[in-house]
């Protein structure tokens, strides 16, 4: 029986756009589903009291070594962004907002590799309109969806839910009721779903 | 060229103690020399600003699914302490004034199973002459060996030159200049012993 990976993710965290890398890969090897579920890696840090890691110097000096090494290994291209911090909420609303549409994946894509291959700073709206072209979406039609109450009740509502479900940093994968913290974690995502 | 592995530990980490237990078959695996570097994880956590992922319970817990998951696909022996968190000042101490003893792996196996196999409650003194005994260490000999200058000093320094190699948390592991964090980079630390 083909099994699902719930992802859920924040376009604004490195081992986030590791793993949507590395993903398709291994639902390629295994038949599994990718469940995509954006979600506020602010808000989950602020319901569970967790903090970056960069916060602390030293870990956050680990956190860049080793997701180097990670990205390396699995062939991901990938760049240090100079504009970090990037406040991430608009990026991902819009993520919440298009969950449901044909461009969700183009969108995915264009803004992973705007925030960590490229990198561009997201944080200046000046930035967005050509990103989102790659898209096919309009900057207009974005800032509109953006602002929807729904748009803003769903990215709310994944949020609280992984938060429910245990979740305190990003990525966190579930296979089942079984929950993975991290992108070094997805050998254990692919048993899972291998099994 | 057989290598080393510098293993900076400390015995109230379950983490450290599980790295402890997988690390001879690797160095058996490898060639390798396994250099066992006790250090004081309260002093790296007050110089660096880290803190116990046990102090945001989602994290806590999650880690110790984790921890059990690598425990178990490793074979390594695993109970959680009811009675943590123990202070390990004073154990630690014991490492360090021990650790050009001939009984210093005597003394870290009594001791890392009295915290992670059996478990014991280690902050209780009245716990330590029968951990002791096992070392073949006499306890009042024990209790003037780490109220001794030397002892508290080796410690310290130990301490304080993981931190000045950017250790923020146990177990670290440096192969040469290279730093791996944590028990679950193992296979890390392995491929670069065998490199």
């Amino acid at each position: 029986m083909a099994r699902t990976v719930e992802f859920f993710f924040d376009v604004g965290s490195p081992a986030s756009y590791v793993a949507y890398r590395r993903l398709p890969a291994i639902a390629a090897r295994t038949g599994a589903t990718i469940d995509y579920q954006p979600f506020l890696l602010g808000g989950v840090f602020k319901a569970t009291g967790n903090h970056s890691p960069a916060e602390i110097p030293a870990k956050g000096a680990w956190t860049s070594v080793d997701l180097a090494r990670h990205a390396e290994r699995h062939g991901v291209p990938f760049a240090r962004n100079p504009f970090f911090p990037i406040n991430t909420l608009h990026l991902m609303r819009g993520a919440a907002g298009l969950q449901d549409d044909p461009r969700f994946i183009a969108y995915l894509d264009a803004v992973f590799d705007a925030m960590w291959r490229e990198p561009r700073n997201l944080g200046d709206p000046a930035e967005m309109p050509a990103v989102l072209a790659r898209a096919g979406i309009d900057a207009d039609a974005f800032t509109a969806l953006i602002a929807a109450d729904a748009t803003k009740a769903r990215l709310k509502a994944t949020t609280e839910a992984a938060v429910a479900r245990g979740a305190f940093g990003a990525p966190t994968f579930f296979v089942g009721d079984a929950m993975y913290f991290g992108q070094d974690r997805l050998d254990w995502v692919e048993e899972a779903l291998a099994a």
